[in-house]
């Protein structure tokens, strides 16, 4: 399957579109999700377009994994959350809806369900707010 | 928290309880979940302890990513899947059970849902078969 470089993903790390940026480097980006599937959902995504994990080039995955355990803990801690959900969606049948490669960071507290992700956008308030939490937790 | 080096990934590392093995090398092991929540679900570990992705060390992590990739599109070329879930969750209130490092693989196939992980041991002889396909289509 081919790469789009117009999808979604591509167009916020082209800056063509704003996100709720947490972490930047030379070779990642981390942002909220604007549809969260729980308080603190925010994904990491390289900066190099694949398609998913099963294109994606094995150097690529090292920068993006050193971002995901980076925020993940950020996240969890600004959160004050007691766990995290890394989740990693390859093809639409696996849940994969925007086809660049991309890592969910779920922050999870006791008693919370994760929501559907084809809800609501969140409030852009919200997620800027929690956004500036996750920065102000990062090391 | 801390690191418990008996946890059973632990001891299968060590060689002390048998499992399904489908690939392994000198810092990773790859086997089947034996209370798979989809047919053809395997977990990647580092044969390092840490207790999940919040205190492993990148360069493990490096590591245990290499053969994520590898075995997830081993996974699912074998099952004939047209998708591939990568999970992994951090302290159990993000579902994680087993205190050692690991990464999920859900082979994923139209209308197939996921079972949830608490089901019933999977037969050693699908498991088997399962692990035997995986290992064919490994690169």
């Amino acid at each position: 399957m081919r790469y789009d470089p117009d999808n979604i993903f591509a167009k916020i790390i082209r800056n063509e579109i704003p996100c709720h940026k947490i972490y930047e480097d030379a070779y990642t980006l981390a942002f909220m999700d604007v549809m969260p599937q729980v308080e603190g959902h925010c994904l990491v995504v390289p900066k190099t377009g694949s398609r998913n994990l099963l294109d994606a080039n094995p150097d690529v995955v090292v920068k993006v994994m050193a971002t995901v355990q980076k925020v993940a803990s950020a996240a969890m801690k600004a959160l004050v959350a007691d766990g995290v959900q890394i989740r990693q969606y390859n093809e639409a049948v696996a849940g994969q809806t925007v086809f660049h490669l991309h890592f969910h960071i779920l922050p999870m507290k006791a008693g919370t369900d994760l929501k559907h992700h084809s809800g609501a956008l969140a409030e852009p308030v919200d997620l800027e707010r929690q956004a500036e939490q996750i920065r102000l937790a990062l090391p």
